[in-house]
C-alpha cells in the first residue's frame, strides 16, 4: 500500500468530487448549459477573488494570463515596471521584453519581499512608468509581500498595479477593490483547486480602460477586448476547456462553503505550523518575508534537497517541489494550497521528520508534529 | 428519459473511458510520470498524424496553436497569403493582421474549395511570399480541399504550407510528410475525442528554419522555440492542461487501434450516408467540395433551421451545430467526428426524417435511412 499526497505548489490537490464531475457526460459550449456555468464561474470568482471588478476566464496556464495583461494593457509607448525577486516575477520582465515594450525590471534579493518604499522610489525615478507589476506570493522562493501597501503607493501615484496573484488567490487575504489592485492574475491549478489549463484574471474599470485604448496590442488569442466583449454574453471568444469551467464551479463551492476568511485563516495555521515545526527539528525557513501558501525550508547540513524529496515521495508517496535557478538544491517546498488541510499538514510534517531522522538528522522526534499541534489549537 | 448525444462538429463525443481516465487521481507534471505521458502522446500524436515531424503540445483551443503557427513561421518582413473561404480561413488572415504581418487575404467563396491553380496563381503574383496558410477542412461550410495538390503548388515554389487541420486530422486522409505539409494545426475536441483545452503542431524541419530564425516573433506564451526545446525533453515551458494529455493517450490509443485507414474510412461512409440521406429526403448539401468529417445540410423551404434544430434536441437530445455569420439560418451542420460510429449516425439520420416528417416536410419516410444502410453495406 502506497499512499499519493500532493504537497506541490501546483498544480494541487484537487477533491475527489471535482474530478468526478467533470467526468460526467458534456455538452456544446454555445449553449444555455455552458453559459450557465459560465455565469456561476465568474459569480462565484468574483466572491473568491472580493472584487466586483469583471473577471475574465481563459484557456491556458497562469502565464497566459499574465501575458493577456501585461501586452493587454501596457501600450508600445507606454513603460511598465516589474519587481523580480524569483522566478516569476522574471517571468513577467521577459514576457514584456519579448513584446518589445518599455519595461524596467527592478531585480530584488531572492527571498526577500518588495516593499512600497521601493516602489515609491522607483515610481520617483521613472514619472512616465504607465505600471507597476508585482508578484503578491513569489512560488520560487515562497515569499509574500505586502500587496496592500504597495497598492497604496501605486495608487497615490495614479500608476496601474498588475498582480501575479497565482499563489495568493483563495489562500492569502486579498481585496483588490479595497486595495486598489489593477489587475489580479490568477490561475485554477493552484488555492482554486482545479487541474491545470485555466488562467483567470480580475481587471478593474482603470484597467479596461487602458486596455481599450492600446490599439497595438499584440495579442489575439490573449486579446482581453475580444475576450471582455464575449464574457459579458457568458461566454468565450474561442473554445474553452469547458470541463474544467464546470469543475470549477464545484471547486468554487467548496471554497465557499467555508468562506474566505476561514479559507485563510486555515492556510495561514497550516503555513505556521510548518515553519514552526521546521525550526523544531532544525530546519531554517529560506525566506525573509515568507508566503503562508507555500514554505521554502532549507535542508540540515550534510543532507541533500534531493534525497530528502525522494524519500518522502518513497517511503510516504508525498510530492513536495525543490528550488529552481539559483534555489537548486538549496530549499525544498510544500504547498499549503488545494485541496488540504491541517491534518494534512501535520502528516506532511510527520513524513518529513520520519525521513530526516532515517538520514541522520538529529533533532528531537515530535518536537515538529508538537509545534504543529499548538499552532492548530491555539489558532483554529 | 432523454438522451443526450453530441454530433456538433466540436467539441465532439468523448469516449467515457477517456473522462475516466481523467478522474483518476493525478501527480505533479515535473516528474517521470508525466514525461511518460507526453512521450506517449507525441509518439502516437505522430502515429495519427502519420508524420514523423515534431509534434507540440500547447494549453489553449485550435486558435492558440494557430497563432502559435503564423506568428512563430512569418518574420515581420515576410509576407503570409491567407486562403479564406469560412469563418476559421478569416480568423487565420485576422491574427497575421492583429500581428502587424504582410498577409495577403485571398477571399473564396464560402462553400467553395480553394485548389492548385488558384494557389499557382496567387504565388505568381506574390513571389516575395514566403508562406501560404490553407483550411483543409473548413467546418463553418462543411468544405473541404485537396491539400495534397495545394502541397504540391506551395512545394513547387519553394514555399512553406501552415494547414489547418483542426476539422481533418484523425478523420480525413492526412499525409503531411509525404505530401509536404509544413505545419500540421489541430485541436483536441474534434477526432482526437478529447475535451476542449489542447491544441497541437506538427512542424517540418524547413518550418522549424523559419521559426528559429524569426527574431521578432510576438510570442511567449505560444513561442514555439521554447516549446521544442522543452518537447525535446518530454516537458512544456508552461504548466500543461496535464490530465487532458492523459486522456490524450488513452483516445489516441483508441484510434490506433482501428488504425488510421479504417478509421479514415469509416468516417467517409458516414459523410457519404449523411449527404445521400440528406438527398433521398429533399435537402441540399452545402458545399460544392463537402467535407467528410462534418456535413452542412440546407433546411427544406418553408422550415427555419433554428427549429429543426431545437426539434432535433428536444426530441431526440441531438446537439447539431447551425451555420455561422452569412450561413446563419441557412444550413445544419451534423459532424462525423469523435467517438460515433455509422450506427450513431444512421440514429441521427433517422431522428432527422422523424423531426421533418412532424414540422410537415414531405418526403418518403425511411429514404434517408435506407440510403445510409446501402451506403454503410457497400463501403464498410
Amino acid at each position: 500500500m502506497k499512499k499519493f499526497r500532493l504537497f506541490t505548489p501546483g498544480p494541487c490537490a484537487v477533491p475527489e468530487e471535482v474530478l468526478l464531475e467533470m467526468a460526467r457526460p458534456f455538452h456544446h459550449h454555445r449553449t444555455d448549459w455552458f453559459k450557465d456555468y459560465m455565469k456561476q464561474a465568474t459569480a462565484k470568482l468574483q466572491q473568491v477573488l472580493c472584487t466586483q471588478h469583471e473577471v475574465i476566464i481563459i484557456t491556458g496556464s497562469g502565464t497566459a494570463a499574465a501575458e493577456a495583461a501585461i501586452v493587454g494593457c501596457i501600450a508600445p509607448e507606454a513603460k511598465l515596471i516589474t519587481l523580480e525577486g524569483g522566478k516569476f516575477g522574471e517571468r513577467w520582465g521577459e514576457i514584456a521584453q519579448q513584446f518589445g515594450l518599455n519595461v524596467v525590471r527592478q531585480k530584488i534579493e531572492w527571498g526577500t519581499a518588495p516593499d512600497a518604499a521601493l516602489v515609491q522610489g522607483l515610481l520617483k525615478q521613472h514619472p512616465d512608468a504607465a505600471a507597476v507589476m508585482v508578484v503578491h506570493s513569489e512560488t520560487s522562493t515562497a515569499t509574500a509581500c505586502d500587496l496592500r501597501s504597495i497598492a497604496a503607493a501605486t495608487n497615490a501615484a495614479g500608476k496601474l498595479l498588475l498582480a501575479d496573484c497565482i499563489t495568493s488567490a483563495g489562500c492569502l487575504p486579498l481585496k483588490p477593490d479595497e486595495w486598489g489592485v489593477d489587475v489580479v492574475i490568477t490561475g485554477a491549478q493552484k488555492a482554486l483547486m482545479l487541474p491545470p489549463g485555466l488562467g483567470f484574471l480580475a481587471v478593474s474599470p482603470r484597467a479596461w480602460q487602458a486596455i481599450e485604448a492600446n490599439r497595438n496590442a499584440h495579442a489575439y488569442y490573449l486579446n482581453l477586448v475580444k475576450a471582455r466583449k464575449m464574457a459579458r454574453e457568458a461566454d468565450t471568444p474561442f473554445t474553452p476547456a469547458h470541463l474544467l469551467v464546470r469543475g470549477l464551479v464545484k471547486a468554487l463551492d467548496i471554497l465557499l462553503a467555508d468562506g474566505m476568511e476561514t479559507v485563510w485563516k486555515r492556510v495561514a495555521a497550516m503555513a505556521a505550523a510548518t515553519r514552526q515545526a521546521g525550526e523544531a527539528i532544525g530546519l531554517k525557513v529560506f525566506s525573509k518575508s515568507p508566503s503562508d501558501s507555500v514554505t521554502a525550508l532549507c535542508p540540515p547540513a550534510g543532507l541533500a534537497v534531493k534525497d530528502i524529496r525522494n524519500e518522502l515521495e518513497k517511503r510516504y508517496g508525498i510530492e513536495s517541489a525543490g528550488g529552481q535557478d539559483q534555489l537548486k538544491g538549496k530549499i525544498f517546498r510544500l504547498g499549503h494550497m488545494g485541496y488540504i488541510d491541517e491534518m494534512d499538514t501535520l502528516l506532511a510534517i510527520g513524513a518529513l521528520e520520519q525521513v530526516l531522522h532515517r538520514m541522520g538528522h538529529r533533532f528531537e522526534l515530535g518536537a515538529g508534529v508538537t509545534a504543529a499541534q499548538k499552532v492548530f489549537a491555539e489558532r483554529l
